[in-house]
């Protein structure tokens, strides 16, 4: 007799994010997937692997599959280039925290993407064993130009309602310029060179969606939805900056803006899939 | 070149306990090893495996070695027999959590530890390659009748301290008569029963410690300490069942208990510590 599959499943987050909750639901997890399996032996074994994915999480040559969804376009790190030898930031030219960020910061973010994009690969493909795949979904941006439409207006959007709440003394102007994020909505090409230059990984497919579209058309509520996803997000990041105390009344400002704005003009953040298989 | 070496380590406990205060730990604990090895790779994965180790946890012939740390006399729930159809507690003579539990009680606690160190054993032979080894470290009595003095010790104060609550009518009578505990601390020849029973290990070494014994004579507030260890065990079981509020009083009249009983006579836990080898 052949003995039945075992199945390993490790889930990965940086290690100050919550696991408990996830650990909670396991027991009710694998008492549903027995009951439709009808019994039998537990075949799944689920582990939590707490630490960066810029870096090593696993032994050499020990996975088969690596999922990796909506988290490349967290940079490891703000570009360090941005600050001066005291930590404060540089003169940047405007708020970079818009969709038209100068020269300067866009070139740094480029290259923190570069550097954390290729250290990923490099680290799963160890990780990974011959033939093995990865599927990638992360935000990017249609092309080159920075400003285009898309996931940058979301961004837009929070800098301008951080900016109502300045203007009612809610926060400080000065808190906005130095609230700096570790985001990168990289382009095809960009994507595509990276994976080149490290060289262990070939790609099987590469697709672009436009996801918000068909879920602005069902929803009551757009606005308010948009606000409670970015704010699941952002919350951690938001209140460590400027305090729990504007997050109600900031996502509420934002909520609104989304709704006013997607009436203007259809507004899609693009989303791409990525699977390479490890040569 | 030899690779180095790799290990992982995987940490178990219940899915319910706190896994996320570990895991905030690692980095630190990873950046200090690394500072020790003077740089190099990381050489050492740590995951967490939530689950009951009264079942299969990971998956076969995967584990070179296993440690069980003061676990084991827990068991994996409160006897079924002391409950009537319709989960109501049998009368069971007296209370149970004493020393001096009647024959009924105990029996059904033996037969509970016979069950459930069996499965234990089943399971970790079923995940460990041959030849591989585990270190068990729990509570025990040095012989088989019930009522020695040591372990029990702890389980008589903490009744007496629940029945001064009670006459202070800070809790009731019958929620003491109802307050179950899923322990059982045994004896060598029962554990070695058991291993022998299972038959896929052999018993390496069996060592038997009075642990406490140093620890009085080093210590100032000894019965504080004892206090603050049995709570950090059994808070969140006794808190579950008589109440939040009642936790800061119990534990100080707990602590003075000790303190006064071991001017007495000097009490002992048993500890064994179980090398077993998979055959």
């Amino acid at each position: 007799m052949i003995p039945a599959p075992e199945f390993r499943v490790y889930l990965n987050d940086l290690p100050t994010n919550d696991f408990n909750s996830i650990f909670k639901s396991l027991p009710d997890f694998y008492r549903d997937l027995n009951k439709e399996r009808s019994g039998g032996l537990p075949l799944l074994f689920i582990a939590g692997y707490p630490g960066s994915f810029y870096g090593r999480l696993f032994p050499n040559d020990c996975l088969h599959f690596v999922h990796s969804s909506y988290s490349l376009h967290w940079l490891s790190k703000v570009p360090p280039s941005l600050y001066d030898k005291q930590g404060k930031p540089i003169n940047r030219g405007s708020v970079h925290i818009s969709a038209s960020s100068p020269p300067l910061v866009s070139q740094a973010y480029y290259a923190q993407f570069q550097e954390d994009f290729s250290l990923f690969l490099r680290s799963r493909s160890d990780e990974l064993t011959a033939g093995g795949r990865m599927v990638l979904i992360m935000l990017g941006r249609i092309g080159p130009d920075h400003v285009d439409r898309g996931n940058s207006f979301y961004w837009e959007l929070l800098s301008r309602s951080l900016a109502i709440l300045a203007t009612q003394g809610e926060i400080k102007r000065e808190d906005i310029d130095s609230y700096d994020v570790h985001f990168y909505a990289p382009t095809k090409d960009e994507m595509e060179a990276e994976i080149r230059r490290e060289g262990s990984f070939e790609v099987e497919r590469l697709e672009m969606f436009e996801t918000e579209k068909e879920l602005y058309k069902v929803s009551e509520n757009y606005g308010t939805e948009v606000a409670m996803t970015v704010r699941a997000i952002q919350e951690s990041m938001l209140s460590h900056h400027f305090g729990e105390g504007i997050l109600d009344t900031l996502f509420e400002i934002y909520g609104r803006m989304v709704e006013e704005e997607m009436l203007k003009e259809e507004i899609n953040p693009i989303t791409f899939v990525l699977v390479l298989r490890k040569l």
